[in-house]
Order: structure tokens, then C-alpha cells, then sequence
């Protein structure tokens, strides 16, 4: 046990597919780990005519294949204890006070309160609205915490007019907007990173830095998500949210401290000091494309538009690129390069970052071919790791050189995978939103995406394509500032 | 072949140990690798009353073993040509006019010619001077190279003395002072390493480096070489030469290029920035001990004292060790800590440079305990190697770090391992004085060094020891600047 207050954990949309598949797998394996506050409680809440021993039986089942090494009965038979169901549909006013009632009545429920929303963003509003009429969001007994996934909005006009509705009920910091993508882990990877080794703060920056390439490559296709995704698409699903956070990571100045709203302030600064791309400069700095039929692990694969549901005049992009510039100080200059789609030849996440040239190159075997630049490379996906590429004098009579990889992976052989959903459930209890968006991060992330999604708005009869099983349209060459800049595709060059 | 004029060697003390176990091993490893220019001729003069068949067969004798996977009849049968042997008493007058009799009447030696000096140091002079007596440094015809292997003098004096005789009969462009330790390959590692990556020079300096140590530690004893040994000792074997070259390696400025006079203009600046050692300082800059007996690879072993041929109340000392500073802008205040020793527990050269601590430790677990720094290892002996150590964040749900490392070898499995002698001869023939020493450089190692030696000479009744098989004396701790700073002894932290 944490010496941490208890809570009450309230799931709305707790019979839904992301309930099952992370929430209880998490707070199981917070269980197993003897991580959740004594007297905590997790009260489900959905539409179906369940009772508290048809929802434990539920669990279990959902837990049967989710528990690393197996359900454990001991622990489940503590954990159960935990478990609590209300039937009630979110859209019925009534709930809300019944629920309260239900809460109320049995003093087994702390009145420190998360609520999860695993609901579809469009009833955020008026479920923190009627949280808030009902005196659920009342601090007066205990903290009330409202716990958000992405999307945040769909523009920044959407995610205002979010905003305000929430303001109105919550203050900022009762408000943690999840990115599960940015898991603990890879957050803290990037900054311990930077931050605790001296070698690297005095090259990061434009002085040393050629450019910078964050990369989410998926072999997945669509999936179940046809109707989410083809409204959203790769530039909102994935470069707005995860690939903006993942470049103030590595481009942020060092903060004052590691607390959260320091941390956030440094996030913010990043967002804010990025060149506007005006509509103008929209085709020189993006690139988008959709994905056609091809050969995914030997496999033939559908093309986006042959998938189920999917409109066959669809023009959503399914893999998109943007070239950004930082305009401060330190990045000025520096091109960071963005870029993810699906049905790309490899599943990974990477940021990497490329070294100039010598001043002089002394070494190089003639004047044409010049030598490999560094490349400092930061796997967070499947595996976190570090590489560094440097060059070494070839053994041998002749003066030549080569590129060498100095590699580490992170894990040591009895590291166990943490869910990111895991650490980020336990920091709403324990309160440290450092991992959470703050609403200006938000709003800075639309501002930058934005103008370029209005721009492809209005070229809706035609968008590029690429093979599934390939790394996605050779148009987006053309962002490259440079000939000696080119993607970096996996972790061995090309 | 390489496109390069053919040339004469002519090697004195031709059947000696050096010649057998290295020259004609190397230059026959030239051959191997088509390395020696068409009409190169190689000739022996010994006391010994040989002749050339009888040479010829000797030197079969001495490649059986040498040879890399076996002597190869074919190529032997092509070197064999080029092999001949001239019997002469160095020290007779005669010998000189008669040499040049015998080169000169046969139209096969080339008249570009280097005297390999595999000879007593204190035969230097005269074999200079009789050579430049009897014309055969005179370079109408041909170059005239002269090859000495060190010692260069046992201290400053000897050294300047022997310098001023060869400066009568030889330019400086024409000596080639080997130093087979400092093989082409670990010279050209280091120089590669630091500048043929960007991301090393930015950090090269004091502000970031918190010290530097240079270690070469043997596991051997003072075997054969006892009679030298014991009137030399670690100071004078290793540091007055190899250490310091290392030394001057790793803290030079960048040189206009690559070219021998730019290399070691940079290398003798950095000797004329240590800061002189003083009587005064002797002791707390310096530290020395003689190995007692004690365990190697689990064997027993003797003590230096009761080695053959060692008196039994030598103070000479088989482990040395120095603090040096460099008092030019880019290393005021980093100490260099130089070390080495026979009888130690791994045999090892290593250069590692130890970064300073971040300026803010946001990580640190405790108030206590402070992060491990990161390290950069260049590995030279046995193996030519990277490492880079760095900070991560410990995987799991904690805020843990741990140090990880970045490792390379340096050689793929089909690069063949080549002996310095090789790449040393072969520099001859092409008049690379880039890894020979020009005469500042010894001079100034021998300033460097003279005031400690000239210290220990007066305490001729006691010297500390250190048990074989462990790593040195406890006292040379004392050397350290700071808590903090410890012998890095292997790859692996204590």
C-alpha cells in the first residue's frame, strides 16, 4: 500500500472495450503490486442490469487473459472486495442523484472521487455538468478528479468550447486529460535522458543538431476504429496528441523542477515558440497520404478505402508528416521532422536525432563522399532503448572510417512491462498530474495542427496514396530541408 | 604494391631478439599484403658469420611461428628475394666503408635507405657517426632514413646529449623515433574518435570533464628485460613515453589536419602546458611502489626482489602513478591521472574520461547519494573498444535511474589483427613521420618527468610495495582531488 488517502474510482462506460482490455487489467495488477490506498474502491457504472456479483464475475473474466503470469486468487479474492457495480444510464439526469445516494448511503466509498470517463468525448460536457449539479464535484469531503482520454476537441474551436464547459464546473487541476501513449515510462525516459546525463545538455541544441525526426510508424491498419478514424485521421489522431508531446520532450528547456506544472510550463513554451504554418506554407511543410492495398508480413492487406465502414470517397489520411520549426534560442533553425502512419512496413516509435558534420573532415577518403554524421537514436517503441552512432577509425593499414552502433536496451531480464495505464491510474490518486495535459498544452497543439487541417479540408477530391507494407509516400521527401537529410526509417540506416 | 619508391632496409642487430620476433615478422606481413614496393631489398648486418643462405634459412626459421595462419611457401619464396645479410662488428670503423661496398657494387640496393637501429641505445651515436662518415646518410642519391627504438635518453640530459650528436649528422626529418606501443592504430583510434565525431568535441573540455586517467597495466613481470628494467622503472618505461603520448592524444586542440608536422606541433603544445612538478610537489602529484609476491590467474608469483638479475636492495619501482595538470584554456583545473604497473591484476590500456555531475540532480533518490556520472572508455589493450555510460530511468513504477552502457568492439570478425611494427616500417618506406616522435616531444616528456625522477633517486632506502595480482598500492589514492574520484580499474565500476 501507498501511504496514500483512499478514493473511490468511478468508471463511467465500465462494461466498454477500453474498461475491460486496461482500466481493470490496471488496478489488478496495482493490486498485485500493493499499490492502491487501503479502503479504495472501484464502483463500475453502465447500462446493463447487472448486479455487484454478475460485475465481479465480469472482472474475472476479463482478468482471466489480461494478468500478467496468470489471475492470482488470492490477490483477486482481495481485489474483488474493491468492486462495486451501478446500473444507470449517463444520459438520464435522474442518475446522477441516485448515484450520489448510492455512494452516500454506504460509507465504504471514500469521498476522495476519480471519475474515469470511458465515454465518448461528445458527453464529456454534459456528464461533468450534471457530476457538478448533483454536488458530485463538491471538494468539500474530498478531492473530486475527472480523469479524460483524447480526443481533446477536433480543432481548436471544439476544444475551447470543451474547455469552457468544463471550466464552468471543474478548476484545472481537478482535470486530468490521459495520453496512455505517453506512459510514465517514456516520459521519464526522455527527461532522465536529457537530464541526468551531462554529455548530452551541451550538444542539444542548434550549434550541434542537424535536425530531428520523431517517428510513430504502425504495421496496423484501421481496425475496429473506422468511424472515429476516418473522421479524425493521422494528423489529429496521432500528431496533435502524442508526436507535439513527444517533440516539447525532447526540445524543452531544462525545468525547474520535475513537479508537473513545471514541467508544463516548459511543454507550453516549446508549443508557443513553433513557427506558424500558414496556409501558405502548408504544402511545403506537410505530407499526406492514404494507404492502398499491399503485402503487411508477407500477407496481402486492404487498401484504407476497402476497409469496413470506411466512406469510398474518403480522403482522411492515414499517414501523415510535418516539418516544424522551434523559433527559440536554442532550435532555431533546426527542422524537426514529424511523421506516422498506418500500415507502414514496421510497428515503432523513435526519436532521432541527427548530429552536423565535423567543422573539418579530416578523415574522409575523398572530397565527394562525405563522413556519416552522429545520430543519437531513442527507441520508445516495442522496446526503449538508446543508440548512438558514432565513427571509428577501420582496423587496417589504410586510413579508413566506419559507423558504429554503441546500443543498450533498457530492461534488465527481470523487468516486467508496466501498462502505461497502470502508472497513470496511480498518479490520479496520488495527484501528480505531471503526466497529464494541461489545457494549454492542448490548445497550443491545435493551434499548430489547425491551419493544416484546414488547408486539406479543402482538397477533398484527392489525396496521394502509398502501398500498405511500405514506408509510406515518396512525397514526403520534399519536406527535407537538405539532400544529406532523409528518413530514418528503423534503427539500422539505410 | 604501393606506388612508392623501393628502398633498401638495412637493419643492425639483425639477429637479435626485436628483428626475429618483430622486424622480419612485419616486413614479411608486408609481403603478405602486397605492401612492399617492387625491388624493397632487406639487409641483415650481424656479427655472426653467416651467409646469406644460412640467413635466409634463419629467418624461414624465425616466421614459422610468427607467420599469421602459417608461413606460405609461395610468398616466403618471393620475400626470400629480397633477403641478404652482411656480417660486420659495428663497432669497427672498417665495417661502414666496407658496407658501402657492398651496397654500392650491386645495382640491386635501392639507394633509398633506412638504418633500422635494433641496437643498445648507447650504440646510437657512434653508428651515426660513422655511418655519416663513410657517406651513407648522405641523401644525393636517395633518402637516408635513420629508425630508433626508445629509450630516447634516460632523462633530460641524455636526452638532449644524443640529440645534439644525431643533430650533426642527420636533419630531424630524417630520424623515425618508434614508439611501437603507440601503434598507427590507437593513434589514429583516438584522433578518429574525437574528431571525426561532432558530438565529442563540444564536450572535450573543462567544463564538462571532470578528470581524465590513463591507465596501461600488465600483468607480466620485469621477465627478460631485468638488466634495463631495473635501471629504468615504470616512470621511464612507460609514463616518460607512452602515457604521456597517450595523454597528449586525448587533450590536444584540434590540428589543421592530419599531416605529421600539425599533429605533433599540437602534441608538443599540450607537454609545454603541464604544469611542471616540483620538488615540493613530487609527493602529492606522484606515487611509486615495487611488487611483492602474490597471486596472478591464481598462480603464485615472485616478488621484484627476487626476480633473476635484480639487486636485492633496488628501489626501483614497478608501479608509478601521476597527477598532471594542463594549464591551457581548454583543461585548466581537470586533473589527469596517468597510472601503470607490472604484476597488476588485468593487463589493460584504457583512457577514461569522467564527466562532471549535472548542475541540477533532479533524479537523485536521496539527499545523500549522488548520481553516478557518465564515463567515456576507450578501450586500446587487449582490445580496441568504446563505451559510453549513461543515466536511464529505471524501468517499473518507481522514479529509479541506473547506469547503462553504450559498448562497441571496434573490430568486425574478419578484420585481421596487425602487429604497430607493420604499420610503423611500412611509414618508413612512405616517409609518414605522423607516429614517430619529433625530438620536442621527448624533450619535453622528459621535462615533464625529470623533476620526479630526480626526487625518487634521493630516497634510495624505501620504497612501498604492493602485493603481484592486485591493482597497486592503497597510498596512490591520495593522488585524487576529490572523494568522488577513484581508479576506474576495469570497464566494468567498482
Amino acid at each position: 500500500m501507498v501511504n496514500q488517502e483512499p478514493c473511490t474510482y468511478i468508471i463511467f462506460g465500465a462494461t466498454g472495450n477500453l474498461s475491460s482490455t486496461k482500466l481493470l487489467p490496471a488496478l489488478y495488477h496495482l493490486e498485485v503490486a500493493n499499490r492502491l490506498p487501503t479502503g479504495t474502491m472501484i464502483l463500475a457504472v453502465g447500462r446493463r442490469t447487472w448486479n455487484r456479483d454478475k460485475w465481479i464475475a465480469e472482472v474475472e473474466k476479463m482478468l482471466v487473459n489480461k494478468a500478467r503470469n496468470g489471475l492470482n486468487a488470492e490477490i483477486f479474492a482481495q481485489f474483488k472486495q474493491r468492486l462495486y457495480y451501478f446500473e444507470g444510464n449517463l444520459t438520464q439526469e435522474s442518475m446522477y442523484a441516485e448515484m450520489r445516494e448510492f455512494i452516500n448511503k454506504d460509507s465504504v466509498f471514500p469521498q476522495n472521487i476519480a471519475f474515469y470517463m470511458s465515454i465518448r468525448p461528445a458527453e464529456f460536457g454534459n456528464v461533468v455538468q450534471h457530476l457538478s449539479q448533483n454536488q458530485l464535484l463538491d471538494e468539500e469531503h474530498g478531492w473530486k478528479r475527472v480523469v479524460v482520454e483524447k480526443p481533446f476537441g477536433s480543432d481548436l474551436e471544439s476544444a475551447y468550447a470543451l474547455h469552457q464547459r468544463f471550466s464552468k464546473y471543474l478548476k484545472e487541476e481537478q482535470i486530468y486529460r490521459i495520453d496512455h501513449y505517453l506512459g510514465k515510462g517514456t516520459v521519464q525516459n526522455v527527461l532522465v535522458f536529457r537530464f541526468a546525463n551531462l554529455m548530452l545538455e551541451p550538444l542539444w541544441n542548434r550549434n550541434y543538431i542537424d535536425h530531428v525526426q520523431i517517428t510513430h510508424s504502425e504495421m496496423l491498419g484501421v481496425e475496429q476504429r473506422a468511424d472515429y478514424y476516418d473522421n479524425a485521421g493521422a494528423m489529429r489522431d496521432m500528431i496533435q496528441s502524442h508526436l507535439l508531446q513527444l517533440l516539447t520532450l525532447v526540445a524543452m528547456e531544462p525545468p525547474i523542477s520535475m513537479e508537473a506544472e513545471s514541467l508544463r510550463d516548459e511543454k507550453v513554451k516549446v508549443l508557443k515558440s513553433i513557427r506558424p504554418i500558414t496556409p501558405n506554407t502548408v504544402h511545403a511543410q506537410t505530407c499526406r497520404a492514404q494507404y492502398m492495398a499491399g503485402m503487411i508480413n508477407k500477407q496481402m492487406v486492404r487498401g484504407y478505402l476497402q476497409e469496413d465502414k470506411i466512406p469510398q470517397n474518403s480522403v482522411t489520411e492515414t499517414y501523415a508528416a510535418v516539418k516544424l520549426f522551434i523559433d527559440n534560442w536554442r532550435w532555431a533553425g533546426v527542422p524537426f521532422y514529424l511523421r506516422t502512419g498506418k500500415r507502414l512496413k514496421e510497428s515503432q516509435s523513435m526519436i532521432s536525432i541527427c548530429f552536423k558534420s565535423p567543422p573539418q573532415q579530416f578523415f574522409r577518403p575523398n572530397q565527394i563522399k562525405k563522413m556519416d554524421p552522429n545520430w543519437v537514436l531513442l527507441g520508445i517503441q516495442p522496446t526503449e532503448s538508446i543508440r548512438a552512432e558514432v565513427t571509428i577509425k577501420e582496423p587496417g593499414l589504410e586510413m579508413n572510417t566506419r559507423q558504429i552502433t554503441l546500443d543498450a536496451g533498457f530492461r534488465k531480464e527481470d523487468d516486467v512491462a508496466k501498462d502505461a495505464y497502470e502508472e497513470l491510474l496511480l498518479d490520479v490518486i496520488k495527484g501528480d498530474r505531471s503526466l497529464f495535459l494541461r489545457y494549454d498544452e492542448v490548445e497550443y497543439a491545435w493551434k499548430i495542427v489547425d491551419p493544416i487541417l484546414r488547408v486539406w479540408a479543402t482538397e477533398r477530391d484527392y489525396i496521394p496514396t502509398y502501398q500498405a507494407g511500405s514506408w509510406g509516400p515518396k512525397e514526403s521527401r520534399r519536406l527535407f530541408e537538405k539532400e544529406t537529410q532523409s528518413w530514418r526509417h528503423s534503427l539500422d540506416p539505410e
